[in-house]
């Protein structure tokens, strides 16, 4: 079994036709992972849904706690993409035995051309081949927590030492 | 380095609206590669665009050399699903140090409703992780290409001996 | 209020991903008024779902006598594009005080570069006010029943006699 | 010959993924044309890209000035809903012999279930039938500019005098 914790980002934002801006309603993981015939055994939670720029210390406290107690030992994370690497530390932090992949999207997947159905099929494959550990699965590579950045000129995650 | 080879499938079909049915024309892999974000090391090439029924002996000659002569050690095959498990044990049955990951889709890539880009970022990340060995990565699963099959009254893929 | 018959074409096509080609299941034409925000008085009815090559005497028949029977005095009509022109021919030979348009699509709605939505804003838009007459709207224009041809090289209705 | 009038608003609005937020790009407007394989003879002219709350009495001036003086007779303005109506009353107390219709979209037409494209063939199907006027064509229907008002609670045009 799989858990999947949702925690917003750019991933589920919506656009509100009322008060035209964007906003969060309820995950679109259900019907992404219907999209995607996924046929895993997988528990889906959603931890709240906020952007990744209002993720703080207490909503980070949370999603830890939600990484510690979970009985399964594979979790993937979606997550807003500015602070996805903060959060994976965070989680680094307390949990060892377990395989964490984060992932999020630059484009929202109700979009047509957003990035999120490719970059949760990968999640989903790297969690279940990965040795315990907390990753982060953006632009079809895996980092581990600590040796990845999210480049804010090119919105590309990359080596944390490249540049 | 990953080698992407494109042989057709449902994955690439289109629709010709002169003809008023589908058809194959060029593939829609590096479209997809973009809209995913990828940032992937990898080369791409067109073996054929046929669909998965019209792939005999011949074409699956051509699939295997494909997989015995290029440079590169993990590759991803696009490929139909009617007929995906008898490529990959042909491609089993002469090659032994890569990685070989074999994918496809129930719903072509320029439908709206499509699974083709979920699977390419399942495939595309297995590979990466996988020991050498063929695989089927359908459904959000990887399978090893001697215990897998196709239920077609589903069109899940499905350990081989489950039913 | 506003008649829709359906009768199936390429607009309402739909991919069996089991069987693994193009077929009909239920019509597109609810959730397209949804999606265009639609907030006319509709009427809509399903006549039949076939295939434009596949509209015979019979079926034409069937369409003629809806028109005919039909409290309203404006309706839309979905129809596949091969046989549009000779549908619109028996309707005016027997309705006269009725706005009628016909419509279609040449690549299926459920395909995301479809024409569809945009032919139907046009054609429920010309039959509010063009006057009585049978009418083709298709890119955007609309004809006359006995001015239009679909040229079948092109995919495009143009005036019968422009060739 | 129709002349189109892009000014921005949600109808173009598109998605920063760089900076997270919406934005405005260039218009969408020929490949939506495209896209409803529109065969009518256009000239589409950017007059401005900006939220409609963002229009005040210098850019009105410039949609006014630009009705005033193409040679076209038919005038179609993409335009924000929320001051559609005030624009189609200053555009009304200039323009006598033209008929000019303004629409927009509840949702931007880059993202997935945007009602742009049936907005799009809905009002250029009016501005080719509708005697000289100005109006505004949202959800199906078309309303002379002051006959109309945009209820901002349900988002829909609606006769002004219905509530």
């Amino acid at each position: 079994m799989i858990s999947i914790f949702v925690t917003g980002g750019t991933f589920d934002k919506t656009y509100d036709e009322i008060a035209g801006r964007l906003s969060f309603d309820v995950t679109h993981l259900d019907e992404m992972l219907q999209l995607g015939r996924a046929r895993l055994p997988v528990r889906v939670r959603t931890l709240m849904m906020v952007d990744s720029l209002d993720i703080g210390d207490a909503e980070r406290a949370t999603i830890v706690a939600a990484c510690v107690e979970c009985a399964e030992s594979q979790i993937v994370i979606t997550h807003g993409t500015d602070t996805m690497v903060e959060t994976a530390a965070a989680i680094a932090a307390a949990v060892q035995s377990k395989t964490v992949v984060l992932t999020g999207a630059m484009i929202p997947y109700a979009f047509g051309s957003s990035d999120g159905l490719f970059n949760l099929g990968s999640a989903l494959s790297f969690v279940q081949v990965l040795p315990p550990g907390v990753y982060v699965a953006m632009n079809g590579r895996h980092f581990s927590w600590d040796a990845v950045r999210k480049n804010r000129d090119t919105g590309v995650f990359e080596p944390a030492d490249d540049r």
